[in-house]
C-alpha cells in the first residue's frame, strides 16, 4: 500500500483511525505533518474554514490514536475544525468535494461517517452531546467514551456553561478538550477570555501538579519522561483552572497542543484513569504550521481558493457590494445622524458588517461574544433605557435569542430593531447554516413588524425606516452575498409601515414577493409575458403588518395570486392564506398558490442551486403560475402561445 | 396618616419608597416586619409565589432604602419574588387583585409601574436587562444604577453566565444580588448549586475581607461596627467567590439576607464605593418568618389560597387528574416495559410530572437545572446514542431550546420525544407563559412530528406513540390544569402516525380541531345542530403530518370548514391553508375560517377567560361558521332555526 514516491508515505497508510493505533509515536508526529500539508493543498483547492483546522492537526491524530473511534464518540464542536479528523475516517479521496453540491460538508455530519457520532455547525453543543452517550454507555448502549472538542469562544456561550454546569454534578467519565486559540471567529471577548488568557501567567497549575504526580507514581516508567515534561511547561504557566475545578471538573493543563509526546501522554493518562468529568486545557494556534495564515488578522478563519506557495487568495469576480457591507454602512450613516443609536453583535463583528459601524463609533458598538441570548435581552435593556439598539445577528445564530426575542422584546414591545443577516438558503455553510424559519417565528409575536429587504436599495431604506420606529421591535432580513447591483441611494427613506408596492402591473396573474426573491419573479414575470400571461408583480416589503389593501386588490383583479419567499412554510405565505380566509377570500373561489421552501433539508450547494433544489426557479414559479390558472404545467413554445 | 389602630404604622406611611429614604435603619427594619405580616395577609387572600417573596422581604425593603428607585433600575429576575416590592411601589392597595383578571400581575410588568422598569417570568433575563440599563446611563440617559436581583436558580442558567461574562468584561458599574436560598422550584442541581453550598463552609472570603477593610477605612465610623459584624459572619462561612471574581466581578459575600442592618451597611458601602460590577451574595430562606412555609419541602413556593393560624391550604374542588400527572404516570408505565426510556426536566420535575417516573426509577431520570438550551441537546445526545429520551418542558420554556431543536435534533432527524405541558394560555401566570408558538415552530422543522392531545385518555395513547417513534423527532403538547373527566386507557395505544379521526358526523360544516379544545368544539358542535347546522367534528391528533386525505375529504363534503387549535396563528391552521392552496382546493371556492389565538397579548385570567378573550368560545365558534356559511352572524333564537 505504500507508495515511495508518495509525499504522504505515513498518510497513504490511514485508511481507518485503526492504523494509527499500530504507529509509533515518532510516526505520528510524523503523521501530523503530512496532515497538515494535506490539509493546506486541500483547502487551497476548496477554500473553507483553514485556519481552526491547522489549529488541531496534532490533536486531531493523537485523540484517534489514543481513544478508539468510532466506539469511543469524538464530538467536535462547531466542527468546522474537522478537516484533518476527515482526512483521517475514510474521507481523503473525497476532500476535493469540500462544502459543495454533492461534496463532503464543511462541518460533521451523522449522515457522513460513523466517525461523526453527533453533527456540528452551530457553536457550544458538544459537551451536552457527549454527556448523553455517557449516560448511553453507563445505561448499556454499546457506545465507549465521550470527548467533546471545544473552542475557547464555543465554551463562553452559556449552553457550555449549562452542560459542564450539569457534567459537574453528574461526575460521569466525560472529557473535554477545550481546544483554547485565543481565538472564535475574531478575537474572542469576554471576561471568560481573559480568564483563560490570565492561565498563562501566574503560579503553576496546582491540580495538573497534583494529577501528574498521581500519574508519575501510577503510570508505567516509560512516561514518566513525558509527565516531568508536562509539570515544566506548565510551570512556566499558570492554571489553578478554578473555574472548571468549582464545576466538578478535574482539569488538566494547560499542554501544547502541538507537542505530539504531550499530547499522547497526557489523553493516554487521563484515559487510564478518569473516573469523573476530565477538561483537559489545550493551547494552540489557529493556522499552525502555515505562515500566511499565522500571519493574517483571522488566522485564515475561512478562505476562498488560494496559493499555497503565496497564501494569495482567489479574487472573487467583482460584483455588487454584499449585503452586509451595504448594512454596515447604512448602519454607520445613520449612527452618525443619531447618537442613540448602538449595536450589538454576538462574536461576527465583521460577518454582520457593524464593524463598519465601530470604525466610527467604538463605543457604540457591543461585542457580547457567542451569547445571543444574552445579545437579545442586553439589547432589550437598553432598548429600555431609551436607546435605539440594532440587534444584529444571522437568521439562523438568532434562534439561540428566540425566547429572548418573545420574552423580553415582543412581550414589552421594546423597540429593539433586529438587523438578520443571512436569510434565506446561504450555499456552502449547508443546511445548519439556513436562514429558514425566522419570517414564521418573528411574524407570530404580537407588536413585531418584520420586513425583507428585495434588494441592496430596499436594505438601506429598512435601516433608516427600523431607526425610526420606535412603537415597537422592527425586524428586517436580507441574505448572504452580493446585491442585484441597483444604485444605491444617499439616505435611507422611512418606509410607510405595512405598506407594499406594486413593482410590474399586469392583468392575469399576480406574483407577491417578499424579499430577496424578487429577482427571480422579474424573471419569472418576463418569462410568462412571453407565453401571453400578463403578470403583476409586488414586493410586499412587510410580512407584517401586512398590506391588506394590496393583497385584496391583487386577489380581485387577477385570475390567480403566487406568494414567494425565501424562507420555509409557515411564514409570509401563511400570513397572505390567514388573511385571505379572514377576508374570505376563498369563499367564491381564489387560485392562489404559495412559493417557500419545501419541507425537507436543502443541502449545501450555491444558494442558486439550494434554490433550484428547493423549486424555486423563474420557471419553477411559471410553472406554478400555469397549474393555478389550470393550465398545462410546461409552457408551450413561444410560437404556441403568440 | 398614620393610624393609631393600624398594625401596620409604617407600612402604611410608604406611599412610594421614598418615604423609606427618611426612615431610620430601626424602622426600616420594623418596616419589614410589617411587610411580611402583609405579604402573608394578602396571598393567604389570593394565592401565589408566598414562599419567594417572605425570602426578600428585608432585601426589598433595604434596596429601595439605600438606592434611589425608579431612577435607579431595580430589576427583579423571574419576579414571583416582588410581591414585598409591589406593596412598597404604590401598589399595595391592589394587591388583592394578583394573578386574577384584570389585576396585578405576579411578576413586574412595565406597564404595571415606573418601579418595574423590565418586566419577567422567565429566568436569568435580569443580569442582560440591568446591564442594558448600565450602558444607557453612561451614554446618558436620565437612568441610574442598575440592580439586578437573581436567585441561585436562575444564576446557574446559561443566560446568566453569558450576562455575567459580558458585564464582568465590559467593567460598568453594576449590581448583581445572588439571592441565594439554595432553593429554586426544586432543591437545586448541578455543580454551581454545590459550588454556592461550599461557600458556607470554609475559610474567610478574602475578596470580602478586603473589601470590607477598604470599606472600614474609607467610610464614616458610625458604619465601621457594621463592617465587623459582616466580617464575623463572614468568619463563619467561607468565599472565594472565585467564579465571580475570575468573571470579572468585585464578590461581596455571603451576607445574611434577614439582617436588616448588615444588607443596609453593605448596600450603602456598594453604592458609595462601586466602580465596576459587584456580586452581593446574600443567604436567604425562602418561606421566611412563616413557619408553615419554612417547614415544608417547597417552602410554599406556590400556593392557593391559605389559613394564616395554620397554613392549611384551601382544597381545590375534586376534579379530573392533571394532564400532568397522566403523562407521568403513562410515562413510568411506558419505562417499565422499555429500559431504554429515559427523561429530561430543567428544574421542573413535580411540574412536568417526571417525578412519577422519577419514583420508580431515579437513575433514568435527569434534572438539569434552569439550562433547556443542554437539557434539548443533551436529550439529542442520548438519542443518539440509542435510548428514547422524553424531553419534558413546558411549551413556553422549550422557546429557550428552540436552536437546539432546529439545530441538534431536527436536522439530525434525531428520536428525542418532546414532551409539551402548558401548551396554550396557562391561566394566572399570564402571557410570559403562554404556550403559543410550539406547534408553529416545530411544525415547520423536516421531519418533525406533531401530535396534541385533545384529552387524557389520548395523551395517555401520545405517549404510548412517542415511545414506539424511532424515526425522528416527535413532539406531543397539552394543556396545563385538569383533564376532561374521561376513562383512561390501561394501556397506551401506538396511533398510527398522520392519522385523524372522525369524532361526529354531519353535513354542513366540519370542525377540524387540534388538541385540547376539542371539548369546546364539541359544544359548538352541538349548538349548530340546534340551529339546524349539521356538524362534522374531527380531531386532526397530528399537525404534522397532516392527515391530507382526512382534510381532503372535509373540505369536498362540507359547506364550510373551521381549524381550531390553542395556539398562535402560523401553526395548525397555516398547515392546513397551505395543504389546501396545494391541493388547490380554493381554486373553486372553499369556506374556510382558522380559529387560533389572536395577534395580541392576552392578559392574565382563569384560562377559561383567557379564550373567551381570545374569541374562542363555543359561540365564537357558532359564530363564525355562521359567517362562513353567509349566514347572519348571531344565530336565530331556536324557534327560528326550526
Amino acid at each position: 500500500m505504500k507508495d515511495s514516491h508518495s509525499k504522504t508515505p505515513l498518510l497513504d497508510q490511514v485508511a481507518t483511525p485503526d492504523a494509527l493505533r499500530r504507529m509509533s509515536d515518532a510516526d505520528l508526529t510524523a503523521l501530523a505533518g503530512e496532515l497538515r500539508a494535506e490539509v493546506i493543498d486541500t483547502v487551497s483547492q476548496t477554500g473553507g474554514h483553514l485556519g481552526s483546522s491547522l489549529g488541531v492537526v496534532e490533536l486531531t491524530v493523537a485523540l484517534h490514536a489514543v481513544f478508539n473511534t468510532p466506539v469511543d464518540k469524538l464530538v467536535w464542536d462547531v466542527a468546522h475544525q474537522s478537516y484533518p479528523h476527515k482526512i483521517l475516517t475514510g474521507r481523503r479521496d473525497r476532500m476535493h468535494t469540500l462544502r459543495q453540491k454533492g461534496g463532503l460538508s464543511g462541518f460533521t455530519k451523522r449522515s457522513e461517517s460513523p466517525y461523526d457520532p453527533f453533527g456540528a455547525a452551530h457553536s457550544s453543543t458538544s459537551i451536552s452531546a457527549a454527556l448523553g452517550f455517557t449516560v448511553g454507555r453507563d445505561m448499556g448502549q454499546p457506545t465507549g467514551d465521550a470527548i467533546a472538542v471545544i473552542g475557547d469562544g464555543s465554551i463562553s456561550a452559556g449552553m457550555a456553561y449549562e452542560a459542564l454546569n450539569n457534567a459537574g454534578a453528574e461526575g460521569r467519565r466525560l472529557f473535554v478538550i477545550l481546544n483554547d486559540n485565543e481565538m472564535s471567529i475574531a478575537p474572542p471577548v469576554g471576561a471568560m477570555s481573559r480568564y483563560l488568557s490570565g492561565l498563562y501567567a501566574g503560579e503553576p497549575p496546582a491540580r495538573l501538579d497534583e494529577l501528574a504526580s498521581d500519574i508519575n507514581q501510577n503510570l508505567p516508567a516509560t512516561l514518566r519522561e513525558g509527565v516531568a515534561c508536562v509539570r515544566e511547561l506548565a510551570g512556566g504557566l499558570t492554571a489553578s483552572g478554578k473555574i472548571f475545578e468549582e464545576l466538578g471538573f478535574d482539569y488538566v493543563g494547560p499542554i501544547d497542543g502541538h507537542d505530539m509526546d504531550q499530547l499522547l501522554m497526557v489523553l493516554r493518562a487521563a484515559r487510564v484513569r478518569a473516573t469523573g468529568p476530565v477538561l483537559i486545557h489545550c493551547c494552540t494556534v489557529k493556522g499552525k504550521g502555515y505562515v500566511p495564515a499565522e500571519a493574517s488578522d483571522d488566522k485564515y478563519h475561512g478562505v476562498s481558493k488560494f496559493d499555497v506557495q503565496t497564501g494569495a487568495m482567489a479574487k472573487k469576480a467583482a460584483s455588487a457590494p454584499s449585503y452586509t457591507s451595504v448594512y454596515g454602512k447604512a448602519l454607520r450613516g445613520m449612527a452618525a445622524q443619531d447618537p442613540k443609536i448602538v449595536a450589538v453583535t454576538a462574536a461576527m463583528p465583521s460577518g454582520t458588517g457593524v464593524n463598519i459601524m465601530a470604525e466610527a463609533f467604538p463605543d457604540r458598538v457591543f461585542d457580547v461574544g457567542i451569547a445571543e441570548q444574552h445579545a437579545v435581552t442586553f439589547s432589550a435593556g437598553m432598548a429600555a433605557a431609551g436607546l435605539k439598539p440594532f440587534c444584529t445577528i444571522y437568521s439562523t445564530f438568532l434562534q439561540r435569542g428566540y425566547d429572548q426575542v418573545v420574552h423580553d422584546v415582543a412581550l414589552q414591545g421594546l423597540p429593539v430593531r433586529f438587523a438578520i443577516d443571512r436569510a434565506g438558503l446561504v450555499g456552502a455553510d449547508g443546511a445548519t447554516h439556513a436562514g429558514s424559519y425566522d419570517i414564521g417565528y418573528l411574524s407570530s409575536l404580537p407588536g413585531f413588524t418584520v420586513m425583507a429587504a428585495a434588494d441592496e436599495a430596499e436594505l438601506v431604506h429598512m435601516v433608516a425606516t427600523a431607526a425610526a420606529h420606535d412603537e415597537g421591535p422592527i425586524a428586517f432580513r436580507y441574505p448572504r452575498g452580493a446585491g442585484e447591483g441597483v444604485e444605491l441611494p444617499q439616505q435611507g427613506e422611512v418606509l410607510e409601515i405595512g405598506k407594499g408596492r406594486v413593482v410590474e402591473q399586469g392583468e392575469d396573474v399576480a406574483i407577491l414577493s417578499f424579499g430577496a426573491h424578487l429577482g427571480v419573479c422579474r424573471k419569472a414575470a418576463a418569462l410568462l409575458r412571453a407565453q401571453g400571461i400578463s403578470t403583476t408583480l409586488a414586493d410586499a416589503r412587510f410580512a407584517k403588518p401586512l398590506d391588506t389593501v394590496l393583497l385584496a386588490e391583487l386577489a380581485r383583479d387577477h385570475r390567480a395570486l403566487i406568494t414567494v419567499e425565501q424562507g420555509a412554510e409557515g411564514g409570509f405565505g401563511s400570513i397572505v392564506l390567514h388573511e385571505l380566509a379572514r377576508q374570505g377570500a376563498f369563499d367564491a373561489g381564489l387560485a392562489v398558490r404559495n412559493i417557500c421552501l419545501p419541507d425537507r433539508i436543502i443541502e449545501q450547494a450555491s444558494p442558486e442551486e439550494m434554490y433550484a433544489d428547493a423549486g424555486m426557479t423563474a420557471e419553477d414559479i411559471v410553472a406554478t403560475v400555469r397549474i393555478a390558472l389550470g393550465l398545462s404545467e410546461d409552457a408551450p413554445s413561444l410560437d404556441a402561445a403568440e
